[in-house]
């Protein structure tokens, strides 16, 4: 940490774009709406008006704005990046059935996996749609690559997840994929339709990719170590879920005979019993684990911090500063 | 019919496009490989090589060929609209809990929701991908538009099927957002790409979608006078699905309180006895509705040959006026 923050650092980004924030709601609501089918802006309500802290369209509408630009189009980029994260949950929910998202029931279980399947697909396209209005094929060209990216690292993360194969390569392939790629792809656009030089084009998706990657580890992290009812989760659900995260793929990593066959039971095999989730919790104590990856977590913040550098000096870059220490403050 | 067949159309066309067909197949089976995700090439392959008529892709090829278009976009126009629709019957299969599709059990029974969620969305993203690589903004918007009526039709259809309010002018709505929004699509950007003027644009749009149109309300009505061998469906699928389809649709318009009694029963409420397809197949007897929509998907392929007469005379011409009498040739 930097510096003592009294007001949180996406509060302050929010404050400063709160006309541009307002404008992304109202673009939001107008584009969800469908004439012929009711149920689609039901479900979108419900996530969309949830109150998340819309990180995702205000780095389009920060990196815009840092670099100096003055039409409208970063509006309707922030809608589109909005879009795409929330189709994203939606069909996420289909295949977690996971119960609780941002500690409200998810859409699936208000409605039904139908739902989120297809409203998911509908904000998929009205996000497509958003882009092409934009005019810009490089701006198409980076949502669509990012979108292949999520839906491949979604992918791969279903085959790796419950494969003690899976290293720290697979993991951050997946990362990319499941966070990373939407945040880098976000703040890319905003200087691409500002117009900037490559090397600033370069130096906005290298400060996403990795705030991406440090609140991703910092999220699985907080899986075994966090306040349930600071996150909404239960502590431990990725280890029920089997899903393999990086505090026990480092563990596995240096697992002895005996503790390899406790995860391949537990994870690989999920055949998981009273007490495994305290044992799983002293293998990552045994080997520190838990604080390798908040070191990990924090030199992900650092990169982000050092790509800032090559940008232009501007209030708004200082708080994209503090807000890469701040996806990792949560940590301690 | 205005002639007897002896070679079916669309095997006429196959042979006339069989080289591009080749580079559509090609195409289509390295951008569905992943390096990292070798699930993805799994599930598609079994969708892809299933053998259908791959028609959505050779109307594109068609459309571009007969307007004298001589460069490759076309082959990745065919190949965005193969995936397309494929992603749609991936995502089709968690929605509707189908056992079937093209005779072969689906995806999702192979593999499961996950699978043909997150595969989907990959082949959604892949053909985004592709579409950009024609540098054509004009097709990144119709295709755009596309993916947004076919979402919007399939959440319509979830509301609207088993709702006895559900009327004609919904129906096709319903069918455009299933089926005729691709074809049109199809058949439209192939014009595009080949830079012909606006009024042969729109020719080819009315084309792909009357064609469409005829082809679904073909499908609906065999669903309940086809045999089941050729069909690779039973015979009242879509009655016990609660599915509200042209026929039934035509014979609610008309039903007694007592017959109204029993749609309300069957479909609305889902509440179905032995022998109620029977009784619903004698209700659609009594009002002719087999025949009249039969009589309708007749008058949409007509519509569909009357667009084509404002194109250019060229062999793939006639196949594809052809092509319009055989999708309704099926029905007796």
């Amino acid at each position: 940490m930097d510096q003592v923050m009294t007001q949180k650092p996406h509060e302050m980004l929010a404050a400063t774009l709160s006309d541009e924030m307002a404008a992304v709601n109202t673009l939001i609501r107008t584009r969800m709406a469908s004439e012929h089918a009711p149920r689609i802006p039901e479900v979108t309500a419900h996530l969309v008006e949830a109150g998340g802290k819309r990180l995702r369209p205000m780095l389009t509408l920060a990196a815009a704005r840092m670099c100096g630009y003055e039409g409208d189009n970063h509006v309707k980029l922030a809608a589109t990046v909005e879009f795409i994260h929330t189709a994203t949950l939606l069909h996420d929910d289909v295949v977690d059935e996971s119960g609780q998202r941002r500690g409200r029931p998810t859409a699936n279980l208000l409605w039904d996996n139908k739902s989120s399947v297809l409203v998911g697909d509908y904000l998929f396209a009205r996000s497509f749609q958003l882009m092409v209005e934009t005019g810009s094929l490089r701006v198409l060209d980076i949502l669509a690559n990012a979108a292949a990216t999520i839906a491949e690292g979604e992918v791969l993360q279903m085959t790796a997840a419950t494969d003690l194969k899976t290293d720290e390569a697979i993991y951050l392939q997946v990362v990319r994929g499941k966070t990373a790629a939407l945040f880098s792809a976000a703040t890319e656009v905003g200087g691409v339709i500002a117009g900037v030089e490559e090397a600033q084009i370069k130096a906005l998706f290298d400060y996403g990719d990795a705030l991406g990657i440090a609140f991703q580890i910092a999220d699985d992290l907080l899986d075994y170590q966090g306040d349930s009812k600071a996150t909404g989760k239960n502590v431990g659900d990725d280890f029920r879920e089997r899903k393999l995260t990086l505090p026990v793929i480092k563990a596995v990593a240096q697992a002895t005979d005996k503790e390899r066959a406790f995860w391949t039971r537990t994870i690989e095999k999920g055949r998981q019993e009273e007490g495994d989730l305290d044992h799983a919790l002293a293998l990552m104590g045994k080997y520190k684990t838990l604080e390798a990856t908040r070191d990990d977590a924090m030199a992900w913040a650092e990169k982000a911090k050092t790509a800032l550098q090559s940008l232009p000096e501007h209030p708004i870059r200082q708080m994209l500063h503090d807000l890469a220490d701040y996806v990792v403050a949560r940590l301690h």
